[in-house]
């Protein structure tokens, strides 16, 4: 089926990088899979664990494949624009001067202003804030999960789109973390700021669905400050430094399954990515601040979908028809 | 692209129910979204709430399309056989006796084998039940989301596959619920079962995981009795009776879209699907039981859908081959 055909080939994407097999492996993992039926268990016996098939088949991809939505972004997506939504009422004020205070008091703990920006600097504060930046939108799922249920009412689609920015979240940190190898002190601090964070934003999330999601974009659109920050950081390093092997180091291999960044994509490459999936969560948490419990999900409604899907029709059947009555001297 | 392309034929089934558009219909919808960019807000005005779109669009599909795996069941995956797993150690042996007591008091306070089978009946215990029955996905989901981001590790792709299978016990209940309206009392049970088994059930899965997902693979194995017989009970009423109704009465829209019942799905396509659904999860947490944390999800391995593939593949060739070395004599 169709579905079958995006999904196969999104897995071999996802193994092999966009790069083209050649034909002896391709052939040898032919003549394994074909003889693999008389073998006990699966069919590389490879049943625990993480390891990996000889062709390359790597299992990071089962981290994402089985719902996934995330594609490749185009250049237009990836050129993020800074954007600031200014606070209306007292609720989104208090928002942004909690995210600006919890920024200011990290940052100076921190040191990320202090002296220069390097590789180490970059992974500790992304890995660290990534393992928070995953909590808000499970936090979300939870409660709206559970009110469908307890109330036997529709959620309207909104859950399905917080889990997937949590998934999503889990992704950069799972990326990153191939990248440095924490120590015992951070492990530690990262702990204590799920609990901290965690129970925090499940308290707050019960009492102001709108304050979080307010509070949630403010958060992104400073991570898309710290992003370009890193990016500009990475561009303009310095040749032979720290910094400038990132525009072509590549990216760790589950990243350039996700993102479809393709065989050679970089550690730039994927920052670009991350990016663009911190301004997509900024402006999915700004429009849907103040959004009540029973309203269809304003960025998922199937009617606008249908709708759009309509107008391209009509698009297209009007530019076949104008391109057809045109004469056609003009191009000959 | 191919993903859009299935997914916008899915949104279409989703609302038409396969059934085919009047052309009448089909370009009023063009003309409408043609004309709508000078509209305000979104192309219909209907911005807030659950209202339908005028070809017939509705709403519901956003409440499993944003991350849909999904799809239409074939005979065979409908017709459900009666497995049970026998208990292998005293923790098996625990869960499956706690899944009979629980159903004997539950029986007993139904009154569920008293009296005859009525769609009363039925329904309030399948809308009861699902809402219990989306708990035990999402509190695995939870405690697996947040682990990984604690001890930054991979999941191994199981947390998804229980997100889908809490959704998925939440479309039972959002179809159900479309067909009876509980009293006051019926939905303080279901608030009380919610923070009893709930709470209860995030204890016991952060103390054994292994012990939930039996429990849950008993529970399922209920389950698929209960749909069993009341399958059976709809297709033995005698006629002109409640129950035979359901034969041909047709489901719910949301459920013809979320299961592609096609456009006149009955009551019991509905009773069918849920049970193959039931058994899946029955199989799911049979298998995961006792998987450890860091484990590819045995179910939903990369390397075993590309080898799945890879010999689909073989086959085919070796098939064609053995064609054309065959004389054709035979077929003439
Ligand atoms: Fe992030
Ligand atoms: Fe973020
Ligand atoms: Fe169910
Ligand atoms: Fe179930």
């Amino acid at each position: 089926t169709d579905d079958e055909i995006v999904e196969l080939s999104e897995l071999f994407y996802a193994s092999s990088g966009a790069r083209s097999v050649p034909m002896d492996e391709f052939l040898a993992a032919l003549d394994q899979a074909a003889s693999s039926e008389s073998k006990e268990g699966n069919a590389l016996g490879l049943n625990k664990g993480f390891k990996t098939h000889p062709l390359g088949i790597g299992t990071c991809a089962s981290e994402y494949m089985y719902a996934k939505t995330h594609g490749k972004y185009t250049e237009e997506e990836l050129d993020v624009k800074l954007t600031h939504i200014e606070p209306k009422d007292w609720l989104d004020r208090a928002a942004f001067s909690s995210v600006k205070a919890v920024r200011f008091i990290f940052d100076q703990a921190t040191g990320w202003n202090r002296g220069q920006i390097t590789q180490d600097k970059i992974l500790n504060r992304a890995i660290y804030l990534e393992t928070i930046a995953a909590i808000p939108g499970m936090v979300a799922a939870i409660i709206r999960h559970f009110r469908s249920l307890r109330n036997m009412t529709r959620d309207g689609g909104m859950l399905n789109m917080f889990l997937e920015e949590a998934n999503n979240e889990r992704m950069h940190l799972l990326t990153f973390i191939r990248m440095k190898d924490p120590g015992y002190a951070f492990r530690a601090a990262v702990i204590g700021g799920q609990f901290g964070f965690g129970s925090t934003f499940l308290v707050l999330y019960m009492i102001s669905p709108a304050f979080c999601h307010r509070f949630v974009g403010y958060v992104e659109e400073e991570a898309c400050h710290t992003y370009t920050k890193i990016i500009d950081a990475i561009e303009n390093a310095p040749e032979g430094s720290d910094l400038a092997r990132w525009q072509t180091e590549e990216a760790p291999k589950i990243a350039k399954g996700y993102w479809h960044l393709g065989e050679h994509g970089s550690v730039l490459d994927l920052m670009r990515a991350v990016r663009a999936d911190e301004a997509e969560h900024r402006d999915v948490n700004h429009a849907v601040s103040g959004v009540g419990y029973d309203t269809v999900n304003p960025l998922y409604d199937p009617r606008e979908k249908m709708d759009g899907m309509l107008k391209r029709y009509v698009q297209d059947m009007m530019e076949r028809s104008t391109e057809k009555s045109k004469p056609t001297t003009s191009s000959a």
